[in-house]
C-alpha cells in the first residue's frame, strides 16, 4: 500500500521526511544500530502517522521545519515500538523482511528501540509548541502500558471486547490521534481544533487496527509479509475471534492454541472464523469508527484541504493489506 | 551507602523525590508495570543523579517543583536504563535483589524500561526551560549508544582503554554531568556557569564509573548485591582488567572467561587482578577526575552550597559499595 501516491500534493513531504529518518538514524558511533534501524526502515510501512502530521497541518498556517520534526517524532516512536513488539512476538518476519531481532538478536533489538525512542525525544525537543510535548509524552506512557497489558492479555480467552478496544487505543489510536493533532499543533490551530483532530486520529486509528486484526486472518502471507493468523498463533485476541468466540464450542478449541501450533492447524481456525460471519461483524465495527472520524471532519470549515483527509479516511475503508 | 545522610540539608528534597518517583510509577491501569518498578525502587539505590540535580540547583535562584521535575526525570531514565541492563546482563540480583526480569521475565522487564522511560519524558516536559530538553534527549541517545557499544565489546580482549573509557562516558558520566547541569539550568544559572557544572558532573561520573568498576573486584558479595567479579564474567572489560592484560600471559588466560565460568574460577581470576597492582592503578584514575572535578568547583564564586558538592566528592573518593 502506498499512501503517498494517493494525493501527489504531499508526495514531496513524504520524501522529505523519509530522507530525515533516514539522518536521523545514521550514527557513526554505533554502525550496528545504524544498520538494523535501516533495515527497518527500507522494509517500508506505510508511514501514515507522518502523513497524517502532513495533512492536518495544512489545515492552518505552518513553518516545515516544525512540521517534520513532529512527523519524524512520531514515526520514530512507532519503529521503537515495532522492534520491542518484535521481541515479544518472537517474530521472525515483518513486512516480508527478516526482523531486527532475528538478524541480531533480542539484546540488540532491545537497544535499538530504545535508541529510536531516544531519537524521537531528540526530534521532539526541537517542537517549539510545549503542548505538543505533552501530547507525544502521555502518548509514549499509554503505549508502554498498552505493551504490557497486550503482554499479559496473551492466550487469555476470557477477556472481553472492551479489554481490547482499550488495548488497542492505547498501543495503535492513540499515536495516529497524537499525529493528526501534532500537525494542527503546529499549524498553530485553535485548541478546541486541534482536539478534534486528536479525536478524529483515534477513530482512524481504532479503524485502522481493526482492519489490520481483520487482515491477519483474510490477508495472504505475500500481502501480509507474514503468515496468516500469526496474531491469534501468537496469543493476540483481536476482535474477530472475539466474534468468533460467541460459539462457545469454538471458544474452546481456542483454548489450545500455543506457540506451538503449527501453520497447518491455524488454516483450520481461520476457516472456521471466516465462515463464522466474524469478519463481516468486525468489518462493522471498522466502518462505524470511520463514519465517526468522517463527522468529525464534518466540523471544520470548508476547505481543499480536507479533501486528503477524507480520501485517505475512505482509502483506509477499502485496503486490502 | 546512604549519601542522603551526608548533608542533613537536603534529606527533605531527597525524601520528596522519592515520593514523587513512587507517584511516578503508580498506575492503576497497569498493575503489574507499578509492582516491578516499585520493587525496582524499594531495592533502594543511591539515588545520586536526583541528588546532583537538588545540590547545583541550590547555587542558584529555583523553585523546588522544577527541581523535583528534573530530579525525578533523570531517575527515572536511569531506572530504565537499569532494567534493559538487567535483561541483557542476565541478572538475577540488583542490590540484593530479585531483578525484574528474574522475576517476571525478560518482556515484562523490557516493557517495565519503556514505561519508566516514557514517564522521564513525562516529567521531563513540565520542566519549563527549553534548554533542560535538549540536554536530557541528547544525554538519552549517547546513553542508548553505549548501550550498544557496551554490547559490543563483551568478551572482546582486543579493545583498547579509549573504548572503555568512551562507554563509560556515554553509559554513565553523561547522565550525571546532565544531571548537574539540570540543576544549573532551572536555577537560572548562567550558561557559562550550567556548562561548567555539566563537566563537573562529567568528571565526578567517570570516576563514579571506575569506582563501580573496581568495587566489582574489591567488594564482598553482601555490600554489592551481586557475586564479586560478576561484570568480568558477563564480558564486561573494566579498567581493572585492562590494567591487568598489560600483562599478556593473563590477557590469554583471561580470553577463557564466558557466562559459564565458575564463581570459584572467578576467585582465581580476581586474586591475580589484585595482586597485578591494577586496583592501585585504576584508583590512581578515578582520583585524577575526582581532582578535576574539584578543581571545576574552584571556579565557582565561593558559597556555602559549594560545600556539599565538595563532600560528595570526597565521599565517593572513599566508598566501598
Amino acid at each position: 500500500m502506498k499512501l503517498n501516491f494517493l494525493y501527489s500534493n504531499i508526495q514531496a513531504d513524504v520524501a522529505a521526511i523519509e530522507e530525515e529518518l533516514r539522518r536521523a538514524v545514521a550514527s557513526e558511533q554505533a554502525p550496528l544500530i545504524e544498520e538494523a534501524a535501516l533495515q527497518l526502515l527500507d522494509a517500508g510501512g506505510k508511514r501514515i502517522r507522518p502523513i497524517f502530521v502532513c495533512l492536518t497541518a495544512r489545515l492552518g498556517q505552518f513553518e516545515w521545519n516544525q512540521v517534520e520534526q513532529a512527523a519524524v517524532a512520531v514515526e520514530l516512536i512507532h519503529m521503537a515500538s515495532i522492534v520491542h513488539d518484535d521481541v515479544v512476538d518472537d517474530a521472525d518476519v515483518r513486512r516480508g523482511r527478516p526482523t531486527i531481532k532475528s538478524k541480531w538478536g533480542n539484546h540488540v533489538a532491545m537497544y535499538t528501540g530504545d535508541f529510536l525512542f531516544a531519537k524521537s525525544l531528540e526530534y521532539m525537543t526541537k517542537i517549539l509548541n510545549p503542548e505538543a510535548h505533552q501530547v507525544l509524552s502521555n502518548v509514549t506512557v499509554e503505549l508502554a502500558v498498552g505493551e504490557i497489558e497486550q503482554l499479559r492479555a496473551k492466550y487469555n480467552f476470557d477477556q472481553n471486547v472492551r479489554t481490547y478496544l482499550r488495548r488497542i487505543k492505547r498501543k495503535t489510536a492513540l499515536l495516529i490521534a497524537a499525529s493528526c493533532q501534532l500537525g494542527g499543533i503546529v499549524a498553530q490551530l485553535d485548541p478546541k481544533m486541534h482536539r478534534k483532530l486528536f479525536l478524529f486520529g483515534y477513530y482512524v486509528g481504532m479503524s485502522f487496527q481493526i482492519t489490520d486484526d481483520i487482515l491477519d486472518f483474510t490477508g495472504s502471507e505475500k500481502s501480509l509479509g507474514k503468515p496468516a493468523g500469526e496474531d491469534l498463533r501468537q496469543g493476540n485476541i483481536t476482535l474477530p475471534v472475539f466474534f468468533a468466540m460467541e460459539d462457545k464450542d469454538f471458544q474452546m478449541k481456542l483454548r489450545d492454541i500455543t506457540e506451538q501450533t503449527s501453520k497447518d492447524e491455524m488454516q483450520t481456525f481461520i476457516k472456521e472464523i471466516k465462515a463464522s460471519g466474524a469478519i463481516k461483524k468486525s468489518e462493522a465495527v471498522a466502518e462505524n469508527y470511520l463514519q465517526k472520524a468522517i463527522a468529525i471532519l464534518e466540523e471544520f470549515p470548508p476547505s481543499k484541504e480536507l479533501r486528503p483527509l477524507k480520501q485517505i479516511v475512505q482509502f483506509l475503508d477499502k485496503r486490502k493489506y
